[in-house]
């Protein structure tokens, strides 16, 4: 079973990105395409105050009568943030997600933000634990017949 | 190993949510969040014309200077849709989700709309398998010892 340090070592770019909670969503919305991403954490100096994401954005900002040059970040971001150790398991991370309807988590070890982790991180990770397992058997099969 | 039939059949709601290529973003993002969800088909008639989803939302509408009242979907829509029948993995799917980016998935079968399958379904059914061959060698231990 992969842990959440091993997830986040196989991450092309392990960066988490972040806006301040006095940002506009406007500026998040432009962080998360120029990064190909759809969340950020929001932070006050070093301490995470809040998650924004692109259902922050779908649910809050048009449906509400605002628009995203006017409205700050911290009108919109989920400040009840759940987050998991770098020693929490993959499976742990799956339950939660599911559990409480989240794509992302961020990763914090004794206080200190060290990555972030998505549901497609996971999906790719179970991906690469069943082609380790194939490879397994095979070997196997192939050294029996041998 | 699930077949996506399966994992039709376990969703609360298998209703597949549509919308008109006509019709505003706007609309389109009231139906997304009545129904709790992140993703249309967009249909004409019969017909699957294409797939809107939160994303097309977050990188078309504010940051290229359109607002969503104003927008229809068949202009932020994409419209080559990747599709599954409902006898393919669950694997296959996370496979396409993974390579493709995607977070949704149609399920047709002989030309006809059967369901549609998210990300969070793959990773649910995932879980419930897993509880499923724990449950499994729990017995097969307790088996053993008696």
């Amino acid at each position: 079973m992969t842990i959440v340090a091993e997830i986040l070592k196989s991450k092309p770019d392990a960066t988490v990105y972040a806006v301040a909670p006095g940002a506009t969503v406007f500026e998040a919305l432009r962080l998360m395409a120029d990064k190909g991403i759809g969340a950020l954490l929001v932070k006050e100096g070093e301490a995470i105050v809040g998650i924004v994401t692109e259902r922050d954005y779908a649910r809050k900002i048009a449906l509400m009568g605002r628009t995203s040059v006017e409205t700050l970040v911290r009108d919109v971001m989920t400040t009840s943030v759940l987050c998991v150790h770098s020693h929490q398991t993959s499976d742990e991370c799956m339950r939660l997600m599911t559990g409480k309807r989240l794509r992302h988590l961020p990763v914090v070890d004794d206080g200190k933000l060290v990555g972030m982790i998505s549901i497609g991180d996971l999906v790719k990770d179970i991906i690469s634990e069943q082609k380790f397992i194939i490879e397994q058997l095979e070997h196997y099969i192939t050294g029996s017949v041998r």
